[in-house]
């Protein structure tokens, strides 16, 4: 019949792309959408077996389920699409776009979860989606058997179903795979599903899994490696969504509780870079089980992984003595971002796995921060944009998508509740939350595990469990803030023993005087050394700002995004009043939460994300605070608090700093640096 | 001086290339070459440290040593060229066109060896010399310490140095060299050499090794694979020489002494080909080890290797089961090229050293027999060139550079000894020339270990030590083809029992006869049923030739090479005489010796050699006897001896052959091919 009519057009629509054009009647949709560019997912290549490519006809007059109609401008919905709908589930409006032919004018809407490139919503509303754009990505294929008439090879054979089922071109196969090849092709009689990596350094595309017949279960991990804890992310490539989340603590800790003690360790052990290479890749390995199990998922259905964590770290996860990162000139290894066979880390995933390794930025300011900027996006921001990492060392950018610039700063573990009398780590029992009423100067707090001030009547029984154990970050920060309020301590951060006849938590300890959080077993208090900590600490930080702001010739920032642990905790208003930050609109000043394991997951989840951050990296100004004599100068400045605080006007003083001398004081030790200070 | 007289130029000329241009007074020798293309090496980049750009100023007025002359076309020699003479050698009339400076118009020759390009030249006068292309080169580089007011890496001011100093671009870095880095730049006080491989299956550029200071050696490993013997040589890059060679029985003979039987064991014990596979790679590193120790050369000199070999070991190499070519449709899990880290084959060299394995050209058809057509050049051949490589398997490729056509042939083991009542392989003791007295029946021979012929008083004095042990394959077609010339056998093979009444050496052995050529401990002799094994070995060769023969539409061959083992010991008068070939100019008949062995030795030297073999083999027009019907009928045709014969025209009869059924005979076993022929 078909051959006698003449051939007729019909008009195709897509929504909501917008995408338009003519097509003989009897033209699949999914063809349609291929020639026009229209973004519809497929891994089975339009044999209606993966059910991805799903539409949802939205204008027409359609075939009812079962009834043929002259009038449709579709086909009626196929026995095929009917098993799909009993394996996949297909709803009553979708029809597969493989299986559905044009037959007269129509719009068709591709649903988001159906485009290969669809947004993946990030929950922070002022930060940019993340566009799903795999670097690996599953094709299923039917592979000519073998002819002895015109004899070739499996791999050959693979390779032409490739380009001939998917135009699929210049692909290698990894040599871990080639061995399997023989095996997976009779087994799945000649039907296969190859994971493509389509990014290596070189452009290559690589075969890097296979499997017998169709296969749909594509996962990568986005990995932070932090100092004290690893977290991981299981994501699925196909949607990425986040199918499992596991942290484990850093058990390179045994080696050294922070970066330079581990740094110690290597110089003093030959042979310990090895031993904490071993380390942290184990634990990936066992993170990468537990989050599997999580997901109901077999390990070697992932098929990549992202790294990203600081110089150290970065450097002990490829293999590289990072001993050079402990003194100047800091210099890295490499910088360069890496990506590499997972097997070459001692990863057990798919055998084929590849890792990638987020650029570092410089000596200090490594791949979490790099993964950071790709969250945060300063390098596309119109206003000036600061982010802060705090860790031991704090890693700064600030700038906007004309020029960004990079620093670390050496703040010292202070913020992390180290090398402070009672502090210490964020976790159940730690005081978090701190305030003093200026007039009697008696405190309350709570602690992490409870919602209740330390005032309420049910108190002592909420914590009975964990007790009050110390003092967190956080809570340093805030109990320093309201000390300065209440006026136990002025601008130079000295505690005023007069006041000890108002209130007796004020008392003498040695030669100075502490302030009494909590009378009782531990007891807790803050002792002057603690005071000048985290002055040390902060003016550290500030000066690291301050640097980057002479570098770009700025006296203001327009946003600032505190990234990791510490900025998640903080109040950033007594940030501000201890002067951590520079003056900025406080509605503008965020948390950016766990930045580093989202960058981690946006270069997971999208190719273009690691060529951005890459490129990014490639620009930013780095900024060394060593060699840089306007940094010392700084950071005597900043030791006061509050620094001059346009956010809180009613703080505003004139300080004037007695004559300091903090002799590299930026590089010591906390206890050195308190010292030379005392002395001069 | 200089600046002030005006600026003048000189005329340069190089031979042998007649490169000329004219450059201003003072441009270093080695500069204007590179400026005019011209071809000398260089590692260290022109700075007097590897002596390798020499030249011979052979025109102009020339400063004599240690006397200065205004009118020199060139400077005198200096202090830095007297210190490289001291350590390298640096002949009276040679310069180092680095320190040398254009004064005059000059002509300059480049001496081969100072050549990067320069020719390997080989043994055999009709074969192409080796063009030395290395992939893989030596770079020595001075690269800028860190600096903390520019932080950068040290592995990007390595590639900062590769580009400045040499231009080189795009380069990456092997992980397993990435982690040694910052060792050796401090070792070598920022002055180091790096090796670079060029030729990644993406194109790309990659650091494979690094050595503190100036490095300058530089070898790679010639691989040749065979089913019995593993044969290496290891050759300098630089200059092309063979520095040691050394040969080791294959390891896998344990497990079946030829190549089916070993498939055979995969398929009985399962992981039997991972047994293989280590087995023939710890082969290879023993290997590597022994020449390295003859040549006096670390192994972590060794930066690359090239393996070839028949299809079993091809996979078993690289670690593929090689179940799949044991039986229709011999499908290869892939003949594509594989160029991978040799730690991916287990092989302990330079820890950046690169496997390159040469394409297989059809799933009988090997890379040994790629790497034989690299050396013997059919593909650029004006004449049609038979190639034939016997082994378990006869390797056979005809054509010339119109079009090439490959098949393999199921020739048997007869060839090579085995399946013959006597055979043996050709070692000391076998018996390797026989002549036999058309009058008197008797045989003369000589065995291998001796010059002496048996009917020399002294042969048995001289053969005592080893014995008279059996007959090799080489022995056994020359005595066959004496026999026939004797009028022992006929036409058909057929002893002729009534001459036993002339030479009871013809005697009854069962229902057939025998021709006793030793009585002895152990006796040794030609059973009716050798004389079969070796008719139905030669009919297949013969029809594997013909077939292709048929596909080309030609009924004559120009050139004949024999390569292999068995090709260099045969007479191929007596191979002729059989008719295992088809008629050809004896004189241009030649045995191609240890063909593959060059061909890999070729790909190891010459980059565009490995492209050169990989275009032919895309190229080449695979035939698969085991699907065409002519080579069953070819096949019966060939069973007679002689076939017609143009180069012994005295022997050539009108062969009338007694209808034969042979049912699947060339894929079945050679007793039961025996037996149907027997009953036929």
């Amino acid at each position: 019949m078909n051959d006698q009519t003449p051939q007729k057009d019909a008009l195709i629509v897509f929504t909501p792309s917008g995408k338009r054009g003519r097509f003989p009647v009897g033209t699949p949709v999914l063809q349609a959408a291929r020639a026009l560019g229209v973004d519809i997912d497929s891994v089975c290549g339009g044999r209606a077996i993966c059910g991805r490519c799903q539409v949802t006809p939205s204008f027409g007059e359609f075939a009812k389920h079962g009834i043929a109609s002259e009038a449709a401008h579709l086909n009626e919905r196929t026995g095929v699409e009917d098993r799909c709908d009993t394996k996949r589930g297909l709803a009553a409006d979708r029809r597969l776009s493989c299986q559905t032919q044009i037959l007269g004018d129509l719009v068709i809407d591709v649903p988001a979860e159906s485009q290969v490139h669809k947004q993946v919503v990030r929950k922070r509303a002022d930060t940019r989606d993340i566009e799903l754009n795999p670097i690996t990505k599953l094709y299923y294929i039917e592979v000519d058997e073998p002819d002895m008439h015109h004899p070739s090879s499996d791999l050959e054979r693979v390779y032409k179903a490739l380009e001939d089922q998917w135009e699929v071109t210049g692909v290698t196969c990894d040599l871990a795979i080639m061995v399997e090849l023989q095996h997976i092709l009779r087994q799945g009689d000649w039907k296969i599903t190859v994971a493509i990596h389509s990014r290596l350094a070189s452009g290559a595309k690589r075969i890097t899994a296979m499997w017998p017949g169709f296969h749909d279960q594509a996962f990568g991990l986005a990995i932070d490696v932090g100092s004290t804890t690893i977290a991981a992310h299981l994501c699925n490539l196909s949607t990425g969504a986040v199918a499992a989340s596991a942290g484990l603590m850093n058990p390179q800790i045994r080696f050294g509780e922070d970066l330079m003690s581990r740094v110690s360790y290597v110089m003093m052990n030959p042979g310990g870079d090895k031993e904490m290479t071993e380390a942290v890749r184990g634990a990936i390995n066992t993170l990468a089980g537990q989050v599997a199990a999580e997901a109901r998922i077999d390990i070697s259905h992932i098929l990549e992984v992202v790294l990203v964590g600081n110089p150290v770290m970065h450097h002990l996860l490829l293999g590289i003595d990072p001993t050079e990162l402990g003194g100047a000139p800091f210099a890295l290894a490499t910088g360069l971002p890496v990506t590499r066979p997972a097997r070459e880390f001692e990863l057990t995933l798919n055998n084929g796995a590849y890792v990638y390794v987020l650029p570092c930025i410089a000596g200090h300011v490594g791949a979490d921060c790099a993964a950071v900027v790709l969250s945060e996006s300063p390098h596309l921001s119109d206003d000036i944009m600061l982010v802060v990492d705090v860790g031991t060392n704090a890693e700064i950018v600030l700038g906007s998508k004309d020029r960004l610039l990079a620093c670390s700063s050496p703040t010292g573990p202070a913020f992390e509740g180290a090398q402070i009398s009672c502090g210490q780590r964020a976790a159940p029992g730690a005081i978090e939350r701190v305030r003093i009423d200026p007039e009697t100067l008696e405190p309350r707090y709570k602690v992490i595990g409870s919602d209740l001030w330390s005032d309420d009547p049910q108190f002592e029984d909420a914590v009975a469990q964990t007790g009050v154990t110390g003092i967190c970050g956080s809570g340093i920060i805030e109990v320093i803030a309201e000390m300065y309020l209440a006026g136990i301590i002025n601008q130079d951060g000295q505690v005023d023993g007069a006041l000890s006849a108002r209130n007796p938590r004020i008392r003498a300890a040695g030669r100075t005087f502490e302030y009494l959080i909590r009378d009782g077993e531990p007891l807790i208090s803050i002792t002057q050394n603690d005071v000048r900590a985290i002055q040390l600490a902060k003016a550290a930080l500030y000066a690291g700002v301050r640097l980057l702001m002479d570098h770009l010739q700025i006296d203001k920032v327009d946003t600032i995004r505190l990234a990791g642990a510490f900025g998640s905790h903080i109040d950033v208003k007594y940030a501000m009043i201890l002067g951590l930050i520079p003056d900025c609109d406080l509605a503008r000043v965020q948390s950016a939460g766990n930045a580093a394991g989202t960058g981690a997951r946006i270069a997971l989840l999208n190719g273009k994300g690691r060529e951005e951050i890459e490129d990014v990296v490639r620009k930013i100004e780095k900024i060394e605070t060593a060699v840089e004599e306007k940094f010392q100068q700084h950071f005597v400045e900043a030791m006061a608090i509050p620094h001059k605080t346009a956010a809180f006007p009613e703080l505003e003083k004139e300080v004037v700093l007695p004559p300091v001398k903090v002799v590299e004081a930026a590089e010591g030790e906390g206890g050195e640096r308190r010292k030379r200070r005392r002395k001069a």
